[in-house]
């Protein structure tokens, strides 16, 4: 692959296979991690668990991301849509070092690698899908459809941070999901940071094809461009070739969203910004077995989880998942102590960048406390008790208000709201902000415009995704809505609870 | 308006007036119906409730199905997205008489018209929103994002069936609403009725502009057809204007339905088919107040509930609302008796036909019960205690297939599920059918064809809505999810509960 050099490809895909071979291996290995001896049984775990499908398309995207860090210094955080492709995760974050940083006794050598795969959705180990347990990571993924959402919480007031945000085709079916394209129109292109969406389409959920895996790239051009999107199909099955054009499409994402921060002025429109959309093409179960049984197992729902089950009873598959497994030269891409080798380990960002270990997917980068005023300042006097009209809500408005005064030196506090910000009785906001909105401005229009804090969309999802994302890098928010309203988003809210929970569990 | 006779659009315009009228009415009058006398503030109710902004659209729509229905004699059912315009479709079945039908006090005169308004939104008579208690209803439209869903599963197996359906453009801000255009390609073109999505843009939610209000006409064409949709813009404030283009888009779409069911073959990619949509755009609150106190009113935020909040207590906006509710001169639209005179009461479709009046709304048209086998079959020997491995989902799904099997001859029985069917070990099912998919299908692929009578898509909220929608018009179905994931829809759930607790009560 001596013509991906130029672009620092080889590099590229050498941490690809890499990470892919460490994907397979935290699936099945317990034991024999660099296949030093030929395969046996008994190097096969007893129970096998793990999502193989999604994980070379999350590796894929995340060597490429090493590979925009290097040449631009950007800084990424990586939200795995996916998450039950923690394997993938677990992988690139084991590779570029972060995770043994987090966990010192997965030593980066053989027996630390053997380690990596023997602990993975192993009791005390790390779980099957992407917690607060995976370096760099601040979005689960296991209620699917909060990925986008997540995304551009995570960016809104960070103005130097681009989330990559990997949607999967199955995912993008959710509701939640096709309501977060539009958070585009609330990113502000100087205040905020950016969001590069790729959707990745492997074809297949766990069982059936995914719908838009069935529309043509004409189809899939139109729905996102008619949203705003600049997009841009990578397609292909050949590594080189997908290589190549991904590289193109990154550098191409990277220079729009430079570009659109650096130009928009005063008349800037979200929806003729050209914010990037990449939709990435490839097999599901990428690099696996191709076929079982005369069954088509790679490009096929068959590789969404494990591919090879019986592996451990049934010597067919033994030979197949050595196969697969070697195909990938670890003896190549690990030295004899089991190190990272080059070129995939040339592809490893400077420490400061590496996506393991972004403060952004920990607290935050330099978060700010809240300032909250004296509550006493909005108190009613009710004596004597009933003589007086008054709205507790109308009052929470003054405080909220306050609270966006007291904290504008750091930017670090929004409300989110279904348009009932006003009816609610919380106007009072408006007098010091107002909603906000990078769409066109109508003459009947009240407090709207580009600079506001107040998100109102009528998706409770949305507030409550942008808030999660918003609050897990380490800024302030309120979500308020209605009483009768509130259940509609309340399994975000179980999802949400369990990973602040866990976070308190995370060294 | 001499002009829009050849087309009976004089009558549809007349019954558009006079629902128009009935709905102000509803919001504002409890006496003085037919404003023989000069109105006064003690005929105003004392506490004024109801959405007014939505009301012009939704009587349009209804005013246009009627022309279609007279014109074709096509079966519809009218469902209202924007459910908080409850006096509008009250308005509407109130006109074509099948309000009195259901409600016999109330009759088609005077003093019935009296008792419309004054029952509204008071306690013991009609909700502020849709409700089982609204005539022709079948969908709530209180909790926002699931009338499209709704519509989908009422026109499933039922081939002569079209559900009209008015999508508001706030609710298609919410996930669960982005999230059911691709209901599409789910919908078979012979065994299924058709959905005719309007979606109507009057550009406001409560306080803020919706978003699809600032996209502009290319795009928005842009974003549903490459979600398969044959897009056709009306849009327009000169009512002469709207009429003419509003006629025809209906024409057009129900030549697109009819030609599409007819000719659809073997080949039949819903992508391709050209559904139709009409994306709708007048002003919010059309033919209300244009202002207050200097203040946009119709066309803006502000007319969305009660647009002259303190009429009762001002002397200019009770003669702002005489003037607004005389706009429509009542004492044309109706006789000296208080009923419906021509050219409106000629809008009025077969008494069959009326949308007011339809069984589908009311449990299905000749609904057939559900066959289910002995579940004694489907027992398994357990003796001696804990010496067979069995599971409970696999029988279950033997006796789901064998569910599908016995009800062949209705067709009524169908399997939604969020691509689970196989993973939750139901997959006995596909022995007897597949998949449900009107998109291309693939190599790898299995268990999949337009035929299929299971329907996977990975949308909980879709899952249910359809669901819903398809128990609503009398078949029978069922939503197998994940424990885990079945939260997700519970506010849908406790909807329709409530739903149903009321359609035990109506009469």
């Amino acid at each position: 692959m001596k013509d991906m050099n130029p672009n620092g490809l080889e590099a590229v895909h050498a941490y690809w296979q890499a990470a892919n071979y460490l994907s397979a291996g935290q699936i099945f290995l317990k034991a024999n991690p660099l296949l030093r001896e030929p395969l046996q049984a008994e190097h096969i775990k007893p129970r096998l668990m793990g999502h193989w499908g999604t994980c070379p398309g999350l590796n894929l995207v995340w060597a490429h991301c090493n590979r925009l860090i290097r040449n631009t210094g950007m800084r990424l955080v990586f939200i795995a849509g996916p998450g039950h492709g923690a394997p993938a995760v677990l992988s690139c974050a084991y590779l570029d070092g972060s995770f043994t940083e987090h966990y010192p006794a997965v030593t980066e050598d053989a027996e630390g690698m053997r380690l990596l795969f023997r602990q993975f959705s192993s009791p005390g180990g790390m779980p099957s899908h992407v917690s607060p347990l995976t370096p760099g990571s601040l979005h689960e993924g296991g209620e699917l459809g909060y990925c986008l959402s997540h995304a551009f919480g995570a960016v809104f007031d960070d103005p130097g941070l681009v989330a990559v945000c990997v949607i999967g085709d199955g995912e993008a079916e959710t509701g939640p999901l096709e309501g977060s394209w539009k958070s585009i129109h609330f990113l502000h292109p100087q205040r905020d940071g950016a969001v590069l969406p790729i959707l990745h389409m492997n074809g297949y959920k766990i069982a059936s094809p995914t719908i838009l895996g069935r529309y043509s790239n004409d189809e899939l051009i139109k729905k996102f461009s008619g949203e705003g999107y600049a997009v841009r199909i990578v397609e292909g099955s050949d590594p080189e070739d997908v290589h190549g054009h991904m590289a193109a499409a990154m550098d191409e994402a990277y220079d729009r969203i430079i570009s659109i921060k650096r130009s928009a002025g005063k008349e800037f429109n979200s929806h003729e910004a050209g914010w990037p959309l990449i939709i990435l093409k490839t097999p599901k179960g990428w690099t696996g077995p191709e076929t079982l049984s005369g069954k088509q197992v790679e490009g096929s729902f068959r590789s969404h989880q494990v591919p090879l089950e019986e592996v451990k009873h049934d010597d067919i598959e033994l030979a197949a998942l050595e196969k697969w497994l070697r195909s990938y030269e670890p003896e190549k891409l690990f030295d004899p102590a089991g190190k990272l080798t080059a070129p995939a380990a040339s592809n490893i960002p400077p420490a400061a960048l590496r996506m393991g270990n972004s403060p952004y997917a920990n607290g935050g980068n330099n978060p700010q406390p809240l300032r909250l005023p004296e509550t006493n300042r909005y108190r009613i006097n009710a004596h004597p008790p009933g003589t007086r009209k008054a709205s507790a809500t109308k009052e929470v408005g003054k405080f909220l208000r306050d609270v966006f005064v007291e904290n504008r030196e750091h930017n670090n506090f929004r409300l989110f709201c279904p348009d009932e910000a006003s009816s609610n009785k919380l106007d009072a906001v408006f007098e010091v902000t107002s909603r906000c909105s990078m769409l066109p401005v109508h003459g009947p229009d009240e407090h709207i415009g580009p600079e506001g804090r107040v998100f109102e969309v009528l998706s409770e999802h949305l507030c409550q995704g942008w808030l999660e994302g918003y609050l897990l890098t380490g800024k302030h928010g309120l979500f308020a809505t209605y009483e009768a309203f509130a259940p509609i988003t309340d399994s975000m809210l179980t999802q949400f609870a369990k990973w602040l929970k866990g976070c308190r569990d995370t060294p």
